[in-house]
């Protein structure tokens, strides 16, 4: 499977993608390129850093809402109204905006971004796209009385605790798995695309329900996972990674997607997923997903990408 | 060949790398995937596009210095000289900044673009970093008594002068070159990797003179043309394209070189064509296109970008 960008009739670039869709038994039912293909996880592993919340206890303790689960779970747009209910989830756990190490950046949406940029909005990291995610490891540090400062080391007992999750879901020896230091500052999570298509099989109980009810929270307004949720109502979650890296769950038939641009280029991801859901179960998929424009810089649209070839079974 | 992105130890993505080098007579003499791929040539065209310029007699007619080829060549950085020049250039040939038809863009290299923004400098037609080739097709036009609009549609003459210029240069008959639509608007050319390799050992005269003498103005500060033919002063010219093409010429050796990253990734087609021309001939390479760091939003280097795999002969 490509993504391939044409130039008027021409093909210019293609983007080679890899993609594993298994079963809850872990069989391969469909796949494209090299569904072997070890790389980072990145944010597409955010619901099994989440999951401790829930399974240790964090979320019924401190009174944690499906808001706050679902933002642990997000690669938010820093909308305003996100960052005020990261704010809210930071206060309930007993910490503030100081605690966070996840440093800031341009917000992952453009409209946001611009926004921001006209208004001269500060950015803290609270408006970083993970600030759900570190409230949850803060959360978590405090739920089992482990310091909350340096709690993006990999040494520390937080990320441990997250590395564990990642193993147990994925079914892959903790081992084995590579590790590193994601976009964020926290540790990421390198291991084959079949075994993080297992884990979205095994979504279950409030972390699944936060995501299906908030695709709002996952992304954000315009955003290809909040698009992708809201087309098809309860019978998808989707989650994208950096460089890349798209995972799904297709809820009515128990099947797990992971996919990976080798390239790293995430429209193409996008793309990617969107024609895979549509392949397996999901059609149609929003507009914007079947094909990217390519304009110029007199305004003008010059070609577009979209996505070649598809799955075998 | 590849240009990977390590994180930490592990490697998370990868970009495919084909080149081609061929020597006068157009023998390929070494390449890494397949040298007879076929895209866009893009702004590594553009020595091309200025050479009718010294054909037809244009430089001549109006007077044009070294520096105006020069210009006619460059994906220039939009920096305050540069546009000066090309506005005086614009005056030579009777013209002004009314009649460019190139969109306006974010300057291509970052210096320039935050100062502009900082300054609230409004980006005009003379910005674009084709404004030079706009301006010589303005000249051409002017010369051959051609109307001066719409010279950036393909049926122009001015396009058709500039298509046949390299069919002739790359032995690729007119009807087998693609056609499509620049990112500034005027006509750009498809064709084998090989091909484009071949042209570059015919540079020559005062447009090889131009480029050779004005690395400045090829590119910009900081940019890897310009620091790459700095770094072996009258050995080599390099002329970036978008979307991951690369051209050179290595001077002494007399050898083409074209290269695509199959995806268009621009940082990973320069840090290509160092790692090539390197093993070709030129060590050692300006250090910055070695490797190029990963950073985090934290600040930290959590990886870097580096070429893997060499030539073939």
């Amino acid at each position: 499977m490509f993504v391939e960008l044409h130039r008027g009739t021409v093909l210019e670039s293609r983007h080679r993608v890899h993609v594993a869709v298994v079963d809850a038994s872990g069989t391969l039912v469909a796949q494209a390129g090299d569904p072997e293909y070890r790389t980072f996880w990145r944010s597409a592993a955010k619901p099994f850093q989440a999951l401790p919340l829930v399974e240790d206890g964090v979320a019924e303790r401190f009174g944690l809402s499906r808001q706050d689960l679902a933002l642990a779970c997000a690669s938010h747009s820093s909308e305003p109204a996100q960052v005020a209910l990261v704010r809210e989830f930071l206060q309930r756990v007993g910490c503030s905006e100081r605690d966070l190490l996840c440093g800031p950046h341009r917000a992952l949406s453009d409209a946001v971004a611009r926004d921001y940029e006209t208004r001269g909005v500060r950015l803290t990291a609270v408006y970083s796209n993970c600030s759900g995610k570190h409230t949850g490891m803060l959360a978590l540090a405090r739920h089992h009385g482990w310091p909350t400062e340096f709690y993006a080391r990999i040494e520390h007992p937080v990320q441990q605790r997250c590395l564990k999750s990642v193993g147990t879901y994925t079914d892959v020896p903790v081992q084995d798995i590579g590790v590193a230091v994601d976009g964020c500052g926290v540790a990421c999570f390198a291991l084959p695309l079949r075994n993080m298509a297992l884990a979205y099989t095994r979504l279950d109980g409030p972390i699944l329900e936060a995501m299906m009810l908030h695709p709002e929270l996952i992304a954000g307004e315009g955003r290809p996972c909040t698009e992708m949720m809201r087309a098809h109502p309860g019978r998808v979650v989707t989650k994208v990674g950096a460089e890349g890296v798209y995972s799904a769950l297709l809820v009515r038939e128990g099947l797990g997607v992971t996919l990976k641009v080798e390239d790293g280029h995430s429209v193409a991801s996008a793309l990617a997923i969107a024609a895979v859901l549509a392949e397996l179960a999901l059609k149609p998929q929003p507009p914007s997903l079947l094909k990217k424009p390519i304009t110029n810089s007199r305004g003008e649209t010059v070609g577009e990408m979209r996505v070649s070839g598809g799955l075998a079974r």
